[in-house]
Order: C-alpha cells, then sequence, then structure tokens
C-alpha cells in the first residue's frame, strides 16, 4: 500500500503530520513517500505540480493531500499559481469522482449558523464531477475580437460534458445512493444549459438499472436555496464540476465546522487523492492551531475507498468521534466548557482513543 | 408614464392585482396595459414571449411582471417553456443589470433558518448581470462528436464577457455601493476560468473612479460559503449572470421571506422591468394565499429607478413596513401572535396604510 504524501502549503504540513501518526498507529503496511504540491513546489522548482510529483502520484496506490495556495502565489502566472497544482494532479490521474460529505457532528451542533433544528443530523454526500465541465473545456482564453462594440476584450470558456462523462460520475452518484439512504438528487439548470440538459437527460436515463434509488431533479439555483431552507431533505447530490464546487462549498459551511470534513477524489479504479475540504489557513500556519482532523478523517475515506479496509476506516471515524465526546476541541470548533487542544493535542487525543 | 402590466402564471395575476391596487391608490399619471408573457402565452399563442407583448413592452416605460412557469409547461420543446418568454424580453428590451435586495424585515427575523444574531439587519444587494454570461454565449448545443471514446452525444455551453459588457454592470454595481455603504464585492472564479480573470482584472481597473468604494473580490465558492458564515459583511456584491442566479436565490433565502425580496431588472436608460424574486408557486395559485408584498415592492422599486419618484416609492415602502409592524401575515410569513390574511388582505392592509 504505497502512499504519496504532498502536505503542502501553510497549514498542510502540521495536519498532515497528525494524519501520519494515525496511519502508523493502526500497524498496517503502508509505506509513504512525500512530494511537493502547490506553492512549496513552485517555490522549489518553479511548477506546482513537477514532475516528480506526478511520477510519484503515478505510481501511488493513493494520494494523502493537506492543502496548497496562500496569499504570497496570487500575483504569479496563472500556470504557475498553487491551484493549477491541484487541477493537474486531478487531471493526471483521471480523479473523475469528488466525494464531499457534509456531516454535522451532534457534539458540534451550535457551531452551524443554522438554527439546531435545521441542521442537527445533518448527513449528506455531494458527488461532484471533478475532470470536465468548464474548469477544463476548450476553447477558452482572453483575446481581442470585434464584437459590435469595437474591437475589445473578451473572456470565454466552455462548459461541456460527454455522454460517457457523466455516465461514469452519475454511477458512482447512485451506488453511493443505494449504500445509504435511496434518495438521489441531480442538480443542474437544464431550463438554460443545453450541456446540463444533456446530463438530465443522461441521469434519468439510468433510473431504470437503479430501482432502489429515488431521484429527482433540481435547479442549481433552487439547490443553493434548499441547502439553506431545509438542507435534510437531501442524501446524496450529484452535479458537475462548477456547480459542484459551489454547492459542495455551500453544503459544508452549514455544518459551521468545515475543518471536520473530508474528501475523497477517485479515479475508475479506486486510486484516489484524499484531502481535507478547507483551505491551508495561513494565518494560523505553523501555530498549532489547525484542526487535523478533516486531514484524518481524509485518511479514513482512503483506507474505506482505496483499500477496502472498512474496518480501520471506522476505528478512525470511531476515535474521532470519541474525541469530541471527550469535549476535545481545536480553536476552530471550541466553545466554553469543553477543552481547547492545538493541532499535535488533538492528533494524541486521536491517537489515545485509537 | 406607460406601464406594460404581464401577470403570467400561477399566484402571477393574484399578486399583481394587489400591486396594480396600490398604485393606483398613489394618484399618479400612470396608463396600464396587459400582455401575455411565459405559460399563458405558450396556451394563447404557442409563444412563450408572443410578438404584441414585445411590441408592447418595447414601447412601454416599464414593465411590472407578476411570475411565469408551472409544471404543465416543462415537458414543453426547449423554445416553448415560460422561462424562454423571460429571457427573451431581457435580451430584447437589453435589461442587463439585475438589482436583488435581500433585506431581512425585523418583524420576519424567526422566519430566516439562520440564527437570528446571523441575519438581524442584514441589508444586501447582489447586482447581478443579466443579458451575457453563459446564458446567451454562442457556440451552444447538444451533439454527436467522436470524444475518443467513439461517437458519442456531447452538450456544451460558452461562458463569454465582453469588456463592455463588464464594464457597464460594474459601473452600475460601484453607483450603487456609492449610495449604500461604499462597500463592493466582486465575486468570480478568477483562478479557474479566464472569462472571469478579464471580470476581475476590469472591475479592479475601474476602481479608480470610485476612490469612495471599498472594492473587494471573493472566489464564487467562498462567496457561497461566506453567505451561510456571516452574510452581514456584504454591501453590493456584483457577478455575472450565472454566478448572480445561484448566489442571490442562496441570498434570498438566508432571510427566510423569500416571498418579500422585490427585483429590478434594469437597460443601460432605467428602463426596467419589475417582478418578485420567488416563482409562480403553483401549488398555492388562486386560492388568496400568496404573499403580494414582493410585488408590491418591485411597483415601488419602479417607481424609483424607473420613474425617479423616490417619494412614492418610499410611501409603499413605509406602508409595507407598517403592515409588518400591524401584525399582517400570509400564510408563508405567518407566525402564532399574528394576524393571518389573505392575498386580498395583505392588499386591503397595505392600502389602508397608504
Ligand atoms: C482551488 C480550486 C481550483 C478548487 C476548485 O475550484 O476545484 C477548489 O475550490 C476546490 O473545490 O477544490
Ligand atoms: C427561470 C430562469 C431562466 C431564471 C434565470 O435563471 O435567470 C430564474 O432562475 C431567475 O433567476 O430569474
Amino acid at each position: 500500500m504505497k502512499i504519496c504524501v504532498l502536505p503542502g502549503d501553510g497549514i498542510g504540513p502540521e495536519i498532515m503530520a497528525q494524519a501520519l501518526r494515525v496511519l502508523r498507529a493502526l500497524d498496517l503496511d503502508f509505506s509513504f513517500e512525500e512530494a511537493l504540491l502547490g506553492g512549496c513546489a513552485v517555490d522549489a522548482t518553479g511548477d506546482p505540480f513537477p514532475e516528480a510529483t506526478r511520477r510519484l502520484a503515478l505510481e501511488s496506490d493513493a494520494v494523502l493531500l493537506g492543502a496548497v495556495g496562500g496569499p504570497q502565489w496570487d500575483t504569479l502566472p496563472r500556470e504557475q499559481r498553487p491551484e493549477r497544482g491541484l487541477l493537474g494532479i486531478r487531471k493526471t490521474l483521471g480523479l473523475f469522482a469528488n466525494l464531499r460529505p457534509a456531516i454535522l457532528y451532534p457534539e458540534l451542533a451550535n457551531a452551524s449558523t443554522l438554527k439546531p433544528e435545521v441542521v442537527a443530523g445533518l448527513d449528506i454526500l455531494i458527488v461532484r464531477e471533478l475532470t470536465g465541465d468548464i474548469y477544463f473545456g476548450q476553447p477558452r482564453g482572453i483575446e481581442l475580437r470585434d464584437t459590435g462594440n469595437g474591437n475589445e476584450r473578451v473572456g470565454y470558456n466552455t462548459m461541456i460534458y460527454s455522454e460517457s462523462e457523466i455516465r461514469r460520475i452519475a454511477k458512482v452518484a447512485y451506488e453511493a445512493a443505494q449504500k445509504r439512504n435511496g434518495r438521489l438528487c441531480s442538480v443542474d439548470k437544464m431550463n438554460v444549459l443545453e450541456c446540463t440538459q444533456l446530463w438530465r437527460d443522461i441521469v434519468s436515463d439510468m433510473a431504470r438499472d437503479y430501482p432502489d434509488v429515488q431521484l429527482s431533479h433540481m435547479l442549481v439555483d433552487n439547490a443553493a436555496m434548499q441547502l439553506v431552507r431545509n438542507p435534510k431533505q437531501f442524501d446524496v447530490m450529484v452535479t458537475g464540476n462548477m456547480f459542484g464546487d459551489i454547492l459542495s462549498d455551500e453544503a459544508s459551511m452549514l455544518t459551521g465546522s468545515i475543518g471536520m470534513l473530508p474528501s475523497a477524489s477517485l479515479d475508475a479504479n479506486n486510486k484516489g487523492l484524499y484531502e481535507p475540504s478547507h483551505g491551508s489557513a495561513p494565518d494560523i500556519a505553523g501555530q498549532d492551531k489547525a484542526n487535523p482532523l478533516a486531514t484524518i478523517l481524509s485518511a479514513a475515506m482512503m483506507l474505506r475507498y482505496t483499500f477496502a479496509q472498512e474496518d480501520a476506516a471506522q476505528r478512525i471515524e470511531n476515535a474521532v468521534k470519541t474525541v469530541l465526546a471527550q469535549g476535545y476541541r481545536t480553536g476552530d470548533i471550541y466553545e466554553p466548557g469543553t477543552t481547547l487542544v492545538g493541532t499535535r493535542g488533538m492528533g494524541d487525543a486521536v491517537l489515545a482513543a485509537l
């Protein structure tokens, strides 16, 4: 079980260190190898996704990522920005299925900005397509054109999905719904966009192969509203890369504890990249303040999806539940009456609970 | 002052009737003429935006719209769906600036699914570009292509903005910020989309012409989160057609009382189309249950933006505040201890308060 470890930028190295401690404590036969991705890779090599990282990632069974990005790289040319590294590794590894759970732990119900009765027990899985759509569509660019308003700059991108791309992500979503509560909501903008009309047609067409899944469709604007109005109506949601980017972040924030949320990005053979849903938090980097639980839970997702080690995955998840029940909290989820710990202290608590 | 009245579908005619009663009570020199848009227009003429409506809308100074759409028209071919009527009239009239306030009335603070301290006093104005972007971009369609996966269907759309389109909507947003609290947040996805990189460049470039406005930028995924985390951080937000569709609906729902929210869609000469932010609510149509206040407040926006009748606009807005303070509520905003009224009853209350 060869794991490519990419600590990344900001709080990345700190939270990764705790996830690795937890994985090592499981006494499974892992080999870990580290490489650079994001801003640290730009600093060292000029490339946010260097060739050595590409090779290691391709050879490994799974990739564990901390977080990438920071203000010091925001003014670099496009090709050198940290997020190019992220988009590059997703595309290179063919990680088309992004699974983003939005779960509210009962102990953290207060952290949400929503009323407790609206979010208590929230458990949504967003399945976002990750290697297609307007993120990668051609043609794209900024150029001079005669628009009728004279010669002026225009910026353009192409939203595009093929039938096979839609089928493979929908399959992941249907199967996820089968393992959960059997409800799948597909999100599109079919009333305006032909691209998503095709999406709706194909997802609908596949419904007959999943008689045990109850399929519904929702327009993306309505989905953005319904997540606020009544998020518990959802079980699994499936959507394209762009809408998924927006809705999965909105859904994460409903929990108020984005420091708790892991994610998985899978290819067709369950190879995957695992990373917390939160960012690199440069403001608290190096201060032993970051919450490592999303990264630790991402490691659990890795055990489940790539290595089919369901028991080990649950051991980690239960350890996290235990430390929450014991009252340990990093700053982002702290409230009076609980025990404030740092990044390393939280790692200690999880190890003890294992 | 010639007003084109488009009651539309579902609850449209009922809520429009109340808005017209309020406008007539002002004793200003309006002429009203009615026409068909949406599903009712499809039923009568086969076209959701018939030629007669187009002519009347072009000749009028302003358009007042109820709501369009309903399930019975959802299976029609694309060109005949009610929303085509809406997109058609926006484009024909050049209504590029959509102003969508998200305001939480103190009396209705409980209606929100968010905690009172998070939304009390919420007052955001979303400025959404309305005649460009992926909504209207060419090329678009569904066709067979050889994708490397054999010949298969692909669906595609084009996101596109020109410099002049971005400048004119940004100008509206900057000017709105000047009249409000001087803060403008421009939303894009510049880290992925060239189209929105141009957007950011141009909006930034214009900042020097508005030294009294404090400009910030936010990525769309983060904006979707921040609206949930801390919506009161925003004053004016400006964004493109697609992101604006999603974020303005999310922002409306933060208030929990979307039946209260008006909208304006303006051209370059303050000609405008005014409509409630909510939909046609077919489930309660014809039952005297719909909340007419968003339509009445849309009429107030019409007086302000198209007819520069600020006093009359404020008279209506104050009347609405009065009826809320008096405790009148339609079903959507009802809570125990208030007085439940129907659509017409709410119209009566506003007239009395005028
Ligand atoms: C950093 C950015 C390119 C990325 C995306 O838009 O996919 C991020 O927002 C995410 O969701 O992982
Ligand atoms: C009905 C639809 C075409 C429309 C849009 O997407 O613009 C609606 O959602 C809106 O926001 O007015």
